[in-house]
Formats: structure tokens, sequence, C-alpha cells
């Protein structure tokens, strides 16, 4: 179990090319029910999400970033938002949701599938909102692109794990 | 593999009673090695770290939250930092600390120890940094407190699955 669940964390890596497999929205649903189980603070559970597998809906997202390529490659979306009717705290609630999507990117990456996780998007925030019909209480965070990866991209960089330590009290 | 992490991902809970077992450096550094291989913007990587086993230190950080029996149960606190100098979008940064800590909890969980992430404690921010002498560089984003689990409180709650997906295109 220990090294089961550190491995994962250490080989997830995202996922920019896909397959033409489709992803169901059982898998999708799969997802986002890791994503739930993230801890919030006061357990508010401020996240929403709309599911994409619609190829024009997919179609009208790509064209709100510059990495519409990513977009028009993947068999899915699972866009992240979050309910101001739910805040408490924004910082507190933005984490919250990282660690959710987090869950989401390794419960993909477990089932066999891959995925990236695009922020550049939030600077066209408002189309994607117009696009999917969302209503102005629903802040966007994130879209995930999903499907069944192509070619194995395995490389990734982190600085050393020292320089991220800044003081040591004990041990 | 599939199941494992989504039902890690499930069965995680946060941990606020321990033993007085202690927990080592090298366990807080592997929790923070997971900590650092979640994705973040740019890879920027913004997230940084203050390991405390040393029980006066922790006696003083105790005084500085509602929830100061947790930290005096406790055997071991990472404190989690963001350093400005390597921000660039703070709602995103926030979201890739928020992924990092769910890796540690993760992490930890798999370890055999339990944690909670107390927040909190944010409200004295200023104190906290001055207790652990951290410059004003790094703003104070989390704690986890950490240690062997005592008994086994394994309940919590989530809404409906269905309540979280506000709209389907497809599938």
């Amino acid at each position: 179990m220990d090294d089961l669940i550190f491995q994962a964390i250490k080989n997830r890596r995202s996922i920019r090319e896909f397959t033409d497999q489709p992803v169901s929205m059982d898998e999708l649903k799969k997802i986002i029910e890791a994503a739930i189980w993230a801890p919030s603070g006061k357990n508010n559970q401020p996240w929403r999400f709309v599911t994409i597998t619609d190829e024009t809906i997919r179609h009208e997202i790509e064209k709100l970033t510059l990495y519409s390529h990513i977009i028009a490659g993947c068999q899915a979306l699972i866009v992240v938002y979050i309910d101001s009717e739910a805040i408490y705290d924004p910082m507190k609630d933005y984490m919250s949701t990282g660690a959710a999507i987090q869950n989401m990117l390794l419960t993909t990456e477990s089932m066999g599938l891959g995925a990236v996780w695009l922020g550049q998007i939030l600077k066209n925030k408002d189309q994607v909102s117009a696009v999917l019909g969302v209503e102005e209480r629903y802040s966007l965070m994130a879209v995930l692109a999903i499907g069944h990866p192509k070619g194995k991209n395995r490389k990734s960089h982190r600085k050393d794990l020292n320089d991220f330590i800044i003081k040591k009290f004990g041990g």
C-alpha cells in the first residue's frame, strides 16, 4: 500500500496526446467521485463540475485557449468550478479545489487514462461559462482534458527535495 | 492499481488523535517528496515546508490555534508555505499547493500514519512565522499535524455525486 500510493504520485504525468478511444460517462463519474473525497475547510465541498464528451461543445471550448490542439485531441473534458455560494475563505477553497483536482489526476492515471490540467484557458473564463451556459455564481477553476494516452512521455523535473525544506526543528 | 488508488482516496480521513510513537525525519521527508510531485502552473513548484519534531517549538505553535489539543497530541508538524518569489498566479498557486497537500495526506495514510490539515491557525500566520523565524517572503498556507493514529474514526460525509455535476454535454 505504502509504496503503491507514493509511486503513483511520483509517476503521474500530464498527458497531452490521446488516442481516438472514447471515455465514458461512467469513467468521468468515477473520476469526479475521487474529487469529492478531497478534504475541504468546514467540509464545505465547494467544487462543481461540468462533463463534456460531446464533440461540438468540445470544439467550441478549444477555441478559447492557446492549447486548442490538446482539447481537439482529447476525448472528454471535466470543467472544474467553484460555487460562490459554498465558499467560506477563497484561499482555502482554492487549495481544496486543488486537492480535488489532484485526486482526479491520480485516479485518471490509475484507470489507464491520461489527463492534463489546463489553466491558461482561465483567461477566457467568462466565454467558457457562456458556451457552457453556466451561471455567474460559479467561477471557473480549471479544465481537465482526458483520454487514453498516446505514447509515453514520462519525463518531468523537480528541484531537489532539500530546496523545499526551509527549516527543520528537531529530527 | 485502479481501485487501490481510488479506495485510498475515498478512505482517507482526517486523524486528530495520535499515539506517543514518534515520527521520524525520514518519514517527513518521504511525505514532502510526495508533495513536490504535484503539478504546478509552468512547473513553478511554489511550495515550501518547515518540519517540526521538536517538542518545545511544537508547544509554541499550539498556542496559536483553537485546535491546540490536536497539535499538543501529535508527534510532528509539516508547516506549508508558498514562496512569493515563485508565485505566478495566486489562485493557481493556491490550487497547486492544495494538490501538494493532498499528496501528503494520501502518502501519510498509506504509510500507516495519520494527519489532519489545519487551517484555522492561518488567523495567526504572522505569529507562526515569527515563532519559526520564517521570512516575510513566505506565506503560511496550512499546517499538517502528523502522528500514528489512535483509534479509528472513519466516518465522513459527502453530498450526493450528482449534486456536484452541474451540467453534462454528451455521454
